[in-house]
C-alpha cells in the first residue's frame, strides 16, 4: 500500500487557510487532519482527540522531552504541539496528512522532517488581507496592523517554501492544492524505491 | 501573463506515450507540442511544420554550430533536433511545451536546462511491456529482445527524474501528468518573484 505523506498549509492569519483546508477534506477519507495537543483546558463542547489532545503540562513536557511533538509553541501561557505519533500513525495507514499550522511551526518541522512538503498560501494582495482582518471585526485597527505588518515579515520565508499558492479563488485554491499533492506522489526517487523491485 | 514550462515525456519504447500524450493535448489549447526538425525527406502525406520541420544537412548542421538545439540524435542516416526557437515562442505565449524524446535527448536537454521537468514513463512490468512490443507485430523476437534489455537499462535513469508515472491505466497516467504540470506552475521560488512586486 502507497505510504502518505505529509503538507504543511502555512500562511498568515486572516488568508482563508480554514476555509481552503475544509474544501480540501470534503469527501475525501484519505486524507487525516492532524489534531494539536494543548495544556489549555477544554472549552464547554470541545471534544478530546477531535478538537484537540487535552494533556497536563507534566505530559506535555514529557513529550517535549522525548521528542515527541514535530513542533510546538507557548501561546498565552498554554502549550500547543504537534505530535509526531497521529501524523505518522496515518501515513502508515495511507492517509496524507495536512498540518495547519504557523510559519514558526513550519520552520521547526521543516528542521526535522525537510521531507515535509510546505505549502504557503498567499492573500491576492496586502490590501486585500487587510480587508480580510477588519471585516472579521474581532479586532481593533491596531491589532489589524500589527498582524498585517507580521505577515509581511512571514511572507519573506514564503521563497523558500516548496509551493507557492495565492488565495484569490478558493477553488482554483483547492484544486492547486490537489495536484501539488497529487504531483508529489509521483515524485521519481521514492517511486523508483517503490515499485523498481517489483518491475 | 503566466509563462510556459517544457515538460520531457520520456520512458522505453512501446511504453505508451504516444497514446498519453495524445490524451494529453485533448481540448488543450495551452499545450504546445515541439516538432522536431529533421534531415529526412518528408513521406508522402508529411507536412512541414507539423510532422517536423524538413531542412537540408547543411540547415541541421548551421543550427548545431549555432547552439540552435536542445538536443539532437542521429539515426540510420538521418539528423533528428529539436529546435529552441519553437520551444521558446511557445513558452513565451504562455503555453506549456511537451518534449516527447529520447532518453538519450532527455538527458542532453537536461544538461542545458535544468530547469526543465522530467517525466520518465514506466511500464506495469517488463513482462507488459515484451508484450506490447510482441503484439506491435511489426518486429522479430530478437529486436524485442534487444528492446527491452536497452528499456531496463534506460529505467535505471528514471531514479534521477523528477518524476515517474507508472503507464497501467491511461486515465489515471494523464491525470497524474496534468497534476505534475498544474503543481510545478506552483513552486514557490519562481511564483514568488512573479507575484510579490505587486502585492
Amino acid at each position: 500500500m502507497r505510504k502518505g505523506k505529509t503538507f504543511i498549509i502555512a500562511g498568515p492569519s486572516g488568508v482563508g487557510k480554514g476555509t481552503i483546508i475544509k474544501k480540501l477534506f470534503e469527501g475525501r477519507s484519505d486524507l487525516y487532519f492532524s489534531v494539536s495537543a494543548t495544556t489549555r483546558p477544554p472549552r464547554p463542547g470541545e471534544v478530546d482527540g477531535v478538537d484537540y489532545h487535552f494533556i497536563t503540562r507534566e505530559q506535555f513536557v514529557e513529550w517535549i522531552n522525548r521528542n515527541a511533538f514535530l513542533e510546538h509553541a507557548e501561546f498565552v501561557g498554554n502549550l500547543y504541539g504537534t505530535p509526531k505519533k497521529y501524523v505518522d500513525e496515518a501515513m502508515e495507514r495511507g492517509q496524507d496528512v495536512i498540518l495547519d499550522i504557523e510559519v514558526q511551526g513550519a520552520e521547526q518541522v521543516h528542521r526535522q522532517r525537510p521531507e515535509v512538503v510546505r505549502i504557503f498560501i498567499a492573500p491576492p494582495s496586502w490590501a486585500e488581507l487587510e480587508r480580510r482582518l477588519t471585516t472579521r471585526g474581532t479586532e481593533d485597527p491596531e491589532k489589524v496592523q500589527k498582524r498585517l505588518s507580521r505577515s509581511r515579515e512571514e511572507f519573506l520565508l514564503a521563497r523558500y517554501y516548496d509551493y507557492l499558492v495565492i488565495n484569490n479563488d478558493l477553488e482554483k485554491a483547492v484544486e492547486e492544492i490537489r495536484a501539488i499533492m497529487a504531483a508529489e506522489h509521483c515524485r521519481a526517487g521514492e517511486r523508483y524505491d517503490e515499485i523498481a523491485p517489483a518491475l
